[in-house]
């Protein structure tokens, strides 16, 4: 199973230590051997790497680790290949541009049959069930809205009805954001947790890492972190319930 | 004026030589202080680095000229910003998916009034002129070829005649691929050389650095390498004209 990794925050925030708890799952303390890609936003910006190699040997991952780069939203993904060989072009997450927004996703699980769904407008690159997914999501959105839609209340709703009816194809646990809101369904595994005042220290599971975020961090900040399973063992992660779907901006849960 | 840097050719291959060079242009030997970016194409994959920051501070250019990622197709570009505000979203190159393939585009020069012609499916994230161009062409790419055309001629001469068209509004140096073709346009400044066997050293104008191709190479491989001032001072580059167009594939010139 592949690890998700997300971040939705109301300040521009680094996700050095969260990456660093993913990046051992890819080879060291986790069989996600087969490639990891992650997406920070900045403003309307949307920077991404891509490794198909394993993240714990990455070149690039160990960047990503020590180089801060502070994004209100984020999307990553380190890959364990069931479908799709294991090239740059099957690496997730992907993006998509619509109404002038990048959209980024990443996804694991399996979709029996996605393939046989047409796409229109978006086509994958690569041969992942995932990206077609997110092909055919895109197209979606963008029949149901030609011109983006004010506020986020019916967008959320219908892109859970459009996680929900995929779900329905096999396991579907998503991380999608355009940017603004970041929307997260559980298939099987998927558990999230809110940082904000009073902060205090957390402790990575998979290393032996501890930060404490009241140094790290002013009060007004909101931060929240998503991740295929708790990254942290000292914190109240709330872990979602198969089928759940949750939406955040601005590290806030929306829905 | 902002630095272009293209690589077609028919083996992957490293830029990293020619990205030295280029590197240095972004801030110390150059006035480009306004970010860069870089594409990747491994296969039909594409992986871009982007960095708001001057080149030659960037941590993340440190890595592109440090760790050879090997390509056939790579597009490069550091900015000088004219229009549009120095941020993430306005920072080449820029990336679009249209038949399934990721098309990237990186250009310098000012277009007068782009953004008074209208952009359909693709529309842009920042708010450059060169995003706007680009999204133009690739609508009326699309347009022209819902599905994508049998071989590359017809496609290339409809490139160049849209490169042509948006020359007219100003000053269009352009580098453009869809992972395949390399299609490059000379308004004021661009230069080109391709390397085959037999291959010798090169010397860097803007470092002190030579590499000998023949020890880092096999007699079969062709390597074009396109920029907007030749980057080294002891090969033969074809200086194009005002108005030229150009296309490579493999490596190899085919128009």
């Amino acid at each position: 199973m592949c690890e998700l990794l997300g971040m939705s925050a109301n300040v521009p925030t680094d996700i050095c230590f969260s990456f660093a708890g993913l990046m051992n799952r890819g080879g060291r303390t986790g069989p996600h051997r087969d490639g990891w890609g992650i997406a920070f936003y900045e403003g309307k910006g949307c920077r991404t790497f891509h490794d198909p190699h394993p993240s714990c040997e990455s070149e690039i991952a160990r960047l990503v680790r020590e180089y801060p780069i502070k994004s209100c939203v984020v999307v990553s993904h380190i890959r364990r290949a069931n479908r799709g060989r294991v090239m740059l072009e099957n690496t997730h997450p992907f993006t998509r541009e619509l109404w002038g927004r990048v959209w980024t996703f990443a996804h694991n699980g399996q979709l029996k049959g996605i393939k046989r769904r047409p796409t229109g407008f978006y086509r994958p690159v690569g041969t992942t069930d995932s990206e077609h997914a997110f092909c055919w999501l895109l197209d979606r959105v963008r029949a149901r809205w030609p011109e983006p839609p004010r506020g986020d209340a019916a967008l959320t709703a219908f892109v859970a009805g459009l996680a929900a009816e995929l779900n329905g194809l096999g396991v579907f646990n998503m991380l999608l954001t355009d940017g603004r809101t970041l929307w997260c369904h559980c298939a099987t595994h998927l558990a999230w947790l809110t940082r904000r005042a009073p902060f205090g220290p957390a402790t990575l599971i998979d290393e032996d890492m501890t930060v404490d975020f009241e140094r790290e961090t002013t009060p007004g900040d909101v931060v929240t972190v998503v991740a295929t399973r708790p990254l942290t063992r000292d914190e109240r992660w709330t872990v979602m319930a198969p089928g759940e779907f949750v939406a955040f901006r601005a590290g806030v849960h929306t829905a």
